[in-house]
C-alpha cells in the first residue's frame, strides 16, 4: 500500500504535492518524498517518517530553490509518494520517489502496487551487470527502462509489458509526466484539474484538500502522458484490459471514507456493506457498535438495516502512536486501550452486535472481544463486513502468510468458539459482489482465484516472504 | 484547562504517571511534566509540547535514576500535569509541575483551574520581596505556602482559604501527597486504587488506561492527604461546600467521552443533551450529521429522539496538526478541510440537520456551514447542544472576551441569518439543567451568574486579558 | 569559572553579545545565555551546552523580535553568560543570566565567582519564606536584592556588602546596566568602547572579536552604573579595596593567552613564568616540549632561558569532545591520545624536559608521562609553571578537596618518584610573585593564606563539597 | 581529500573503525560512514556531517545488531570513510562507503583520490543502460566491477587498469577485504596490525588512537587481499609502479603532523621544510611566528636555522566552526579573528617573519598580513614553506582553477607588492625536492608536469570544474 500524487504546471507544485501527500498519509506512514522538475533538472527530497516530519517547510523551500524557474510561466511540475513497506523492507534506499539518470535523462518514479515477478527480474538484471541499491521491486522498473533503446514513451510501454502484478505508476522527467495503471486496475489512480494544472492522485480525498476537481480514473492498461511544455495530455493503451481486478480491500478497509474510489464514495460503499450484512445476518440485541474506524459506516448501515440502535462503544484516542511503555502484566488490554477505550457504562449487561471490517489473524478481534466481555457485556455478536480471508494477497496488501490467516485454519463455527462469541457472521461473497460489482473486483484473498496470467505465474505460488509494514 | 494525575506507592509510579498524562492529553497540549519522590528528594522533568515529545523513554529513565530507592518496598510516588495555557501565557517558567524549596522542604505542585484574585495576590507578594519567575497564577500558591509558619497541612488549608476561583491541586512532598478541590468543585478530580497504590486523575479515562479502579470524586472543599510512609489516606474539610458549581463545559465539550465525570459517563451525557435537543427542536430533514468529535454522541441522541437517519458528513483526518502551508486564495475552506473533510456525495441535494456542541465566536460554525452549502446541501438546520454563550469564563475555560462572543452580539434569529441557516436552535437552559443537574452546575457562561463570593470580587469584573491557548 | 559579557546602546547588542560569549567559551562550556532589554522589558534566552548550540540564529532572532524597539535610536542593551558549574551543580535552574521580577522591576543577573557564605544566606532566606528554585549561589543575590527597600543602586551596594567571596557581576534592568567586582578583585572584568556603546567582558579577547577598544578594568570594590537612557557611565565605590587578590590561576591556566588580564597579556605572563622556571631549574636535555595548551608559551620561555631546542611532542586533536567509545583494555593511553597524540619519532631515545602549567591531582601528569616513557623517552624531566597546589580554592576555581591534591600528600621528592621522573621542579613561590606581582595576587591555593575576612569566615573552613564541573 | 580506515577479525571492528575515522576527521568533514560484514551480509551507516554527528552510539549499536555473529570467533570486519567533496558535490548519494549488489555479491567501497577519466567512463556507462545515482566518480568503479565477468579479484585488477588518476581504495565483501593504491601512489594508505586483526588507514595517526602497530605502506600498484575466513593476507601487483608521484601537499598541509606518511613523520618533514626555508631566505627580524597549524613546525625549523626567537603571534580558537553571524562593516578582520586572534602586545612595533605553509588564492594571506600591519607590526616578512602554486591539481586536492591561483598571475616580486610585504620568499623547488625526495613526489601543482599517462590524457586538459569542498 502506498499513495501517489502528481501535479503539472503550477508555481506551487511542490507545496500542493505536500498537501496531497498529507491527505494520503493513511496509505503509508513509513516514508514520504517529493520529486519536482523545472523542465531542466529533476530534484527529490524524501525520508523516513510522516509527511509532517519529512517534508518540513525548510525542506520544501530548499527543494524549490534548487529548481530555478526556467520558463516564462514560472511553472514547476512534481510527483510525490507515501510508502507502506510491502516488499523490500524498510531500507532507506527504498524510499520513493526513486531517482536515477536513465540514459542521459533524469527520471523520478513513484509506484503503488507489487510486482509479482520481481525476483526473476532482479536475478536477470544483476547477472547482466546492473547495480541494484535497494531491495524494493520499484527499482527494477528504472533498470528495465535504462536498458531499452527507443523513444521514452515506447520504452515505458515495453517495460510495463514485462511487469506481472499490480502497479500504478507516476514517472517524471524534465519534459513529461507519465501516469499508468496495470491492465487489471488493482490500485486506484485518478485524474483531476486545478486551474490549468493536471493533478493525479491515488484517492480523491487529496483532490478535495488541494481544491482540485476530479475528472476520471486512469484506466487499466492506459498510459497518460502530459507534455510539460505544451500542457497537453494524451492517452494511449499499452495493454488490453484483462478483466477488471479492483482490490476489494481498498473499499473495505484501506481507502479514506471521504474518497471516491472507482466512482464510488467509500463511506457509502461501507454503509452498503453494513446494510447488506444487516440484511444477511440480523440478530436480536440491545444495540450495534463499531470497531473504529472502517467499522463505523458499516455499523450505521447495519443499524439502519436491522432497526437496532447505534452506540459508540469505543472512543478512539487522537494522540495514539508514540508511547513506548509496555503494559504491566495485570493490564493485558493495554495495547487496545491505548488506541480504543471502551465505555463501560455503555457495555455492561448489554447484548451487543460488534461490527468489524475484516478478520485477518484474529488476534486483534480476540483482544477486543475479551475486553468487552471483561467489562460485562451480556452477549457479543460479531458481524464482519467482508468474507473470511483465506489466501494471501500478491498485489500490494501486506496480508500474512497463508498459515497465519485464521480463516484458513478455522471455519466460522470454530472461529465463533475460539472468539467465545454468542454468534458470528461474515458478509457473504455474494453480498460483497452485490455491493462492489462481482465482475470488476479482485477477491482473491477470499477465494484464492487470481487472474489467469498470475495463476500461471503462481502455478507454484511463492512462499509469501515475511515482510514488514501494514499488519492487517 | 489542564490535566492532573498522581499515584503513590508504586515502583512504576513514573511510568504510570506518563500513561495517565497520555490519557489526559486532550486536556492540554502545550506542556507536560512529571514530579516524583523517593521519600527523600523530589525531582521533576517537564517541557513544552505533547506528552510523547516531552516525556520520552530516556527522560523517564533519567528521572527514575535520579531517585534512588530509599525504602524496602521500592516505592516511588509521583504527580503529573498537562497544560493548556489559560492564564500566564506560554512562558517556560509556567510549565508544571512547579517545583520549589518551601521553607526547607522540596515541594512540587500541579494545578488545574484559574485563580481569580491572582493580580492582587501577585502585587502584594512582589511588594514584600518575593521573587516571581513566571506569569502564571500557580506560582503564587507556592509563595503563599512559603510564607505560612505552621504544620504543612494546615498551611495548605490557610492558603486555600486565600484563593478565589477554581482550583484542583496535587501537591507532592517527600512525605505526603495532597489533593484538594475548591469549595465549589469547578474542576473534576477523582480518586482510584491500583493494587496498593492510590491514584488521582482529572478524568477517569486515565484510570482505565493504567488499569486503576475508580473509587470516588475528591469533594469540593476536601483536602485528601496520603501519608507516603504509611500509605494511609485521610481526609479533612477546609471549606464548606459553597453550592456546587461543576463546569458545564467539561461535560459539553472538554472531557473525553469515555470518562466518568462527577459519576456521569460523558458520552451518555452528550447523548442525553442531543436527545433533549431533538425533543426540543425537531425539524424535518433527510438526515442528522455531527461536527466531530463532541457532536457525535449528540447527533446520535438527536437522531434517536427524532427518528431521523444518522450519517457521517465529515471525516476527521487522523494526522492533522502540523501542516504549515497556508491555503491558496481559491481554497478558503482549506483550514476546515485539513481537519474535517466533508463527503460531497452524502451532502449534495440533501436537507441536513447539523449538530455542534457549542457556538463561541461563530467563525468556525460559519466556515463549516458555508462549506456544506458549497457542496450542494439543499437545506441546513443547525442544532447546538448547549445554550448561547454570552459571558466569559473566569474559572479556567479560555473563552474570549465578552465582545467576541457572537451570542453576546446577536440573538438567535440574527445569528440564523448571519449563518445563512434554514433554521437554528440552541439547547434551552432548562434542557441543559435537566441533563446536567440544575443546582450543581456552573452555567455562568450562559447566564452571567457567578457564585456569590466571585460576584463580589467581580463587582467590577476585570477586563478579560488576551490569553493564549484553547480558542473555543 | 564563568564568562561575562555586556553591551549597551547598540542595535546589534544581542548579536555582539553572542560573539562576545563565543570568544569567552573557554571560561564555561556547560551553559550559555543572553538577557536583553529594549528599555521596557527584559527577555532572556539560555540553555545547556555550547554557545553555538544554545544561541542559534533563530534563537537570537526570536529574542530580538520579543523586544520591539522603543527608542528613536533603535538601541538594545544586553548581557550574556557562559557557565562552568562551580557551585550548584548542573541543574537547569542555575543557567544564567538569571531573571526575576525584583519588586516590580524585571532584573537579569550574570555572575562570575563564588559566594563563600552562601549556605548561611540560603538558610536564612528559606526560613523567612523565600522560594529558591536552583542550587546555585547566584540566585541568592536576587533574593537579597528583592528584600531591600531603597534605591536600586543603593540596594546593590547593601547586598554586595553581605556577600563574602569572589564575585564579578553584571545586572541589567530596563533602565540601567550595573557592573561590579568584589573588594579583592579575584575575578577579572574589563571595560571597553565600541562606537558609542559601552562594552564589558571578563577577558579582552572578547573585545578583539567584536572590534571594541579596551579602556580599563572595573576596579575591586567599584560599582559601574550605565544609564541606558542617557548613555552616561558613572562610578562609585561600595567597598575599600581589601588588598588585591587577583587569582593566579587565571594567568597560569584559565584565561585565553591572547587576553589582556589586569593589564598584562596572558601569553607574555606565561612566557615569563616559563622563562623564570628555566632560570630556576635548568637541566641538561635534548629538547623542551609542552603539554598543550597553557604549557606552550611556558615551554617557549623555558627554551629561551635555557638555550634548549623547542619541539612539539604532542599534537592536539581539533575535533576532540564527543567520542563516546571507551578504551579497550590494551589501550590505557586512549583518553590522553584522543586529545593529545604524541609523536613517537620525536620522543624515542631522547632526554626531554616536559613543561606543564600545574599539577593538581597528578593523574593526568602520570598518564602523560607514562605514555612518553612507553614511546621510548630516555629521560623525562618535568618542570611545572606554578608552585605545588596544596589547598582548595574557595573563590571560583573548581579544585578538588584537600585530600585529593597530590602536593598535599607528597613533597616534591616523593612526587618525583611517584611520577617516575628523572627530575622534577616546580616554579618557586618567589618566582611566581616576581612575575605576577607579589602583593596583588591570590596565591591561597599554594599557601593556604586566605584574606582576613575569609580566614575568619573559614576559621573552621567548610569541607569542600563535591561539585561538578572543571576538574583541574 | 578523504580518509579511509579498515579492520578485519575484531569483535569491536565497528567501534574501532569509528575511532579510526575520528582520528582521520581532518581529511574530510563533509560526510562519514561505516560498512561492516559478519561474513554473510554487508550493512552500512553513513550521513552528512562530522564523525561525532553521524556515527553516534546508537547508530553503531543498530549497525552492529543488524549483523548477527555468524562465526565462532565473533568477528566482524569493517571499513570506513570520511569525505571532503572533491568531485561530485555534496549530494547525499555520494556519501561513502558506497554500497551495491555487484552481480549477486554485496559490496561496499571507500575511495580516496580523483578519477581523471570519470566523464568518459560515466558517458559510456550511461549509454549502455547503467543507472547512476550520484555524481561522484567513486560510483563508476562499482558499475565497472558489475560489468566484469570473472573472479572478483581479477575483476578489481581489470577495473583498476581502466581508471586514470589517483586512487586508494578499500573494498569489503562478505568474504574479503581488498585494499589497493594506484600505480603512482598519489594518496597514502598504510597497513598495521592490532592483535590478530589487520588494520588499514590513510594515515598512521589512526593506528595510534586504536593502538595498532604500523607495518608498512600499501605499495603503488599493489592489491592487498585479506581472506576474512582464514585471516590470511596476500598481495599481488596489478600494475608496474609508474614512477612514484606522492602528493607533496599531503606533507606540506593536509596530513596530521603526528602521522607517519610514506615512512616520514609529517611534523619532522615540516620542520625540515622550515629549516630549509630558513637556510634559503634568512632575514633580519625580531622574531619568527607561524600561521597555525601547518606553519608551526615550519616556524620552529626556520627559527632554529636562523637563530631568530620564536613567538606565538596568533592564538587559535578551539571552538571555531559554527558561528553564523556576519561581521559588521567596521570589523573586516572578523573572519580571521574568529579562528586566529593575534596578540597585539607581541606584534606592535616588531619586525616579524611570518611563516605560512603555502599561498593558493592569496586572499587569506592578504587578510592575515593586513591584520598584523593594523596591529602595528613594523616590518613583515613572509616566508612560505612550499614553492608558488601555479597549476591546478587533478589528483584529489581541491585547488581552484588556474586563473584563481595568485602565483599564476603574479611573480614573487609583484606578489610582494600586492601583499605590501617588506620581503617575500617561497621555498625553492630544489629545496622541496631535497626534503621530500625529488623523484618520488608529485609536484605538478608547482611545475605543471603531470605523469606521462596523464599528460597524454590531459593533452587538452579539462577546464577544472568548480567544485565544492576544501578551499585551499
Amino acid at each position: 500500500m502506498c499513495g501517489l500524487f502528481g501535479i503539472t504546471h503550477n508555481e506551487q507544485a511542490i507545496e500542493i504535492t505536500h498537501l496531497g501527500l498529507f491527505a494520503l498519509q493513511h496509505r503509508g506512514q513509513e516514508s514520504a518524498g517529493i520529486a519536482a522538475t523545472n523542465e531542466k533538472s529533476v530534484t527529490t527530497h524524501s525520508g523516513s517518517g510522516l509527511v509532517s516530519d519529512v517534508l518540513k517547510e525548510n525542506n520544501l523551500i530548499t527543494l524549490k530553490q534548487s529548481l530555478p524557474i526556467q520558463n516564462e510561466n514560472r511553472h514547476l511540475h512534481s510527483i510525490g509518494h507515501v510508502r507502506y513497506a510491502t516488499a523490500g523492507g524498510r531500507h532507506e534506499e527504498n524510499i520513493q520517489p526513486l531517482f536515477a539518470q536513465v540514459k542521459h535523462t533524469p527520471v523520478a518514479l513513484a509506484h503503488n502496487g507489487n510486482i509479482v515477478n520481481a525476483d526473476a527480474l532482479r536475478f536477470e538484471l544483476q547477472s547482466t551487470g546492473a547495480l541494484l541499491r535497494g531491495t524494493a521491486d520499484t527499482e527494477l522498473i528504472l533498470h528495465l527502462l535504462a536498458r531499452e533503446n527507443g523513444d521514452f514513451e515506447k520504452n515505458i510501454e515495453r517495460v510495463a509489458a514485462k511487469l506481472v502484478g499490480a502497479f500504478s505508476l507516476l514517472i517524471l522527467t524534465p519534459t513529461h509526466l507519465y501516469a499508468l495503471v496495470d491492465a487489471y486496475g488493482y490500485r486506484p489512480l485518478s485524474l483531476a484539474s486545478l486551474g490549468t494544472s493536471w493533478v493525479l492522485a491515488s484517492e480523491s480525498c487529496a483532490f478535495d484538500l488541494v481544491g482540485a476537481k476530479r475528472l476520471r480514473d486512469v484506466e487499466p492498461g492506459e498510459l497518460v502522458t502530459i507534455d510539460l511544455k505544451t500542457n497537453q495530455l494524451s492517452s494511449r493503451r499499452f495493454a488490453e484490459i484483462g478483466g477488471l481486478k479492483r482490490c476489494a480491500f481498498e473499499s473495505i478497509y484501506f481507502a479514506r471514507p471521504d474518497s471516491k474510489l472507482w466512482s464510488q464514495t467509500v463511506e457509502h460503499t461501507r454503509f452498503a456493506l453494513g446494510y447488506q450484512l444487516g440484511k444477511e445476518s440480523k440478530v436480536d440485541a440491545d444495540f450495534v457498535m463499531a470497531v473504529p474506524d472502517s467499522g463505523v459506516p458499516m455499523a450505521m448501515g447495519f443499524a439502519e438495516a436491522t432497526g437496532l440502535p447505534l452506540r459508540q462503544g469505543f472512543i478512539r484516542n487522537h494522540y495514539v502512536g508514540r508511547t513506548f511503555i509496555e503494559p504491566t502484566s495485570e493490564n493485558r488490554f493495554f495495547r487496545v486501550r491505548l488506541k480504543l477505550n471502551p465505555i463501560e457504562a455503555t457495555i455492561r449487561n448489554k447484548k451487543i452486535v460488534v461490527i468489524d471490517d475484516s478478520v485477518v489473524r484474529g488476534t486483534t478481534a480476540r483482544t477486543v472481544l475479551d475486553l468487552l466481555r471483561e467489562l460485562g457485556a451480556k452477549q457479543l455478536h460479531l458481524r464482519v463486513g467482508s468474507p473470511p480471508i483465506k489466501f494471501p494477497c500478491y498485489f500490494g496488501i501486506d496480508t500474512p502468510q497463508k498459515k497465519d490467516l485464521i480463516s484458513q485454519r478455522m471455519n466460522v463455527s470454530k472461529l465463533q468458539d475460539y472468539l467465545k462469541l454468542d454468534s458470528l457472521a461474515f458478509l457473504s461473497e455474494h453480498g460483497l459482489g452485490a455491493v462492489l460489482g462481482k465482475l470488476d473486483t479482485c477477491t482473491s484473498c477470499f477465494t484464492g482465484r487470481y487472474n489467469d496470467a498470475l495463476s500461471q505465474q503462481l502455478g507454484n505460488p511463492p512462499q509469501k516472504a515475511q515482510t514488514e509494514g501494514l499488519q492487517l
